[in-house]
């Protein structure tokens, strides 16, 4: 069994370790919740500060060109695409992530006819979208669990949304191999961008939406983006088509004709103080190594999963073994994961509980100590053990968004 | 003639004199853009400060609870709510104002066959969203012009889109009576709140959506905001249906459940540090009399054209003179428009020019004294007087979002 002194030495050694002073981390805490909320990076503050103060307060409407607010859904777009693999001009970032999939599910499925297919199982919004979305169209919806949605990937299917890393066990679809389908995929990677190495172009992805406040470090209610092939730009009309969509905006015209590339996906005016701080969380994720995150997030988890199985086995893993096969959560079940979750909470593990049984902890390879998984392990089996979470206050703790 | 005593008489009794400083508008311009992006409420800096620093940075995954950030679209939504004349649970923020006008459109139309209605010379996402849902939905487009929306409320169109106050010459339709014809409305109030005493409740309006960053200086790219009278809401079925909007949204239920009341018309994860700058604007001018607000419009509006009138005569107004016809700023036509609002910009005189002919100044009655529309106006007549704007730089200016 790996000492304290092994980890202590890794994290010495560990080629990141610099990133964690780049965030506003509480010391009375382990956060193990990046995957739903990111930390605070320390730039963002400054960044925050200057826009509101200087270039709202002092710039007024005059920074939407000189600080280029105007051009920040492209800009940031652009940055994001290099974390994905993606080239220039083929991700923009707007919206929530929900306002987003409805946007380019509609485009995508509006060129052939067919059914619309999504998971049954995995984070709901996904299905809910694109329930109505087939419902809209008048498409036939098929619904169907995570580790069916290879098998249901049909010729009759006119569009999927499938989200690569799955929100509770974190298993990872085989994003290429599904891709190489043939039937046309709109990727939500939610839990996949800043948590695993991505390369779309590789894979053939041709369409993506994601979020920007989990490892991206966005901040609370982050804008989204979408990702979509150049290739298929010219064939996407959104169904939201508003001023900001437009070939020119400025020329007030009330026909509408849509932009050019992926800027036609954008609707009404940009959220420009969510663009600004997610900027920084993604400009910090581009100076890390996207190679060293995954070998780290890798090692982040064999510790936890080794730790948990020697300590406190009632824990049951549901995360894959394979570093390939899952995302940068590890979750485990147990019929008591709320009340569980509600006690590491107050004994300052933040956690987080997905109903109706998994207890799910974040790993974020930029924020995160070895010795943090070793301690945090250390309090989960001191609560398991001692039974603190039967207090009932915890009974309805654990639930965070 | 208004002599520059008198006016700086008005300003000393005026009632709502202690609203500018609360208010960071810096010294060396005259904003008359607050209808575009308004300016930054001093109280703004430090909610910015606290959300990001305490509630994100120390708070992190736990504000969602304890600083209630999920309860923020409703909470916000019912302080609007005072502003307009409806009750709580009648509006909820959420999204920029295409999008949410795209939901409301959708969810309204869907009631009943019919062709949808916009106007054809207001601000143009407004009709391009309306294009698009008709197309959508396989109804019949009208889109006529401003001045003939009356007539073309015909029984046989399900839903109409009407801006109140128009956004290049803030003339102002008469919301009751175009409700009273009977044909469902979606009413664009984005020139309306905070630049006119609204009673929704009072003139029959069933549904409503508007902007965040304009008159109520929520700043850029505010959250915009769904307004459906209480008795409509069951009715509403949103089209983007996100975990935001569901019953239950935490339980990750595959099957969706439309929440109760607007709640529906949430979709994705909200944009909190939009929302948290929004409601200190949002509260800043709940604090303002509605009434003495319209007094002062008026009379800055009656200066600003009286001494335009009299200094430059070549600007032609093309805003009503009744202040009831009217929203809260002033336009002028000038087929040099452009440049002149440019070289107004460049002597600190920020207004904005609307294509093709138009330059348009915001007055707000909450941060402008009447001083300001004097100077203003002194400069205006200057820059007409010299020629100063036929200095080939301008040319192109004056174009702000």
């Amino acid at each position: 069994m790996t000492t304290l002194d092994e980890v202590r030495d890794w994290d010495t050694a560990d080629p990141l370790a610099g990133f964690r002073d780049r965030f506003a981390l509480p010391d009375d805490i382990i956060y193990l919740n990046g995957n739903s909320l990111g930390p605070l990076p320390r730039a963002t503050v400054q960044r925050m500060r200057d826009t509101v103060e200087r270039d709202w307060g002092e710039g007024l409407i005059r920074s939407w060109n000189e600080r280029d607010w105007v051009g920040a859904p492209q800009r940031i777009g652009d940055k994001i695409a290099r974390l994905i693999g993606a080239s220039p001009g083929e991700v923009v970032v707007a919206d929530s992530t929900s306002v987003c999939l409805f946007k380019l599910l509609m485009a995508a499925a509006a060129w052939r006819e067919g059914a619309i297919l999504a998971e049954s199982d995995n984070f709901p919004t996904d299905a809910h979208v694109a329930g109505r979305v087939a419902e809209l169209l008048g498409r036939e919806f098929r619904c169907v669990p995570h580790d069916r949605v290879a098998d249901a990937l049909a010729p009759d299917v006119a569009a999927a949304v499938i989200t690569q890393v799955h929100y509770r066990t974190a298993h990872r679809h085989d994003m290429r191999a599904l891709t190489a389908k043939g039937v046309r995929i709109v990727w939500d990677l939610s839990h996949s961008i800043g948590a695993i190495p991505l390369d779309l172009a590789r894979d053939g992805v041709e369409l993506a939406v994601g979020c920007g406040y989990k490892f991206l470090n966005g901040g609370p209610g982050a804008p989204a983006y979408i990702y979509a092939a150049k290739e298929l730009q010219p064939r996407l009309h959104s169904p939201i088509t508003g001023w900001w969509g437009h070939a020119a905006p400025f020329d007030f015209s009330t026909r509408f004709e849509s932009a050019e590339g992926i800027t036609r996906l954008l609707s009404g005016t940009p959220a420009v103080l969510g663009l600004m701080a997610l900027e920084v969380g993604v400009d910090l994720m581009l100076e890390a190594d996207q190679a060293q995150l995954a070998a780290k997030s890798a090692r982040l988890h064999d510790l936890f999963a080794a730790r948990i199985a020697a300590l406190c086995p009632e824990l049951r893993g549901v995360t894959p073994a394979e570093p390939t096969a899952r995302g940068s959560h590890i979750a485990f079940a147990h019929p008591y994961a709320r009340a569980i979750v509600g006690a590491l909470i107050a004994r300052g593990v933040i956690g987080d509980f997905r109903t109706p049984d998994i207890a799910r902890f974040a790993l974020t390879p930029l924020t995160l100590r070895y010795e943090d998984v070793w301690k945090a392990t250390e309090i989960i089996a001191e609560v398991m053990a001692s039974g603190q979470w039967q207090d009932p206050r915890f009974a309805s703790g654990g639930m965070v968004p």
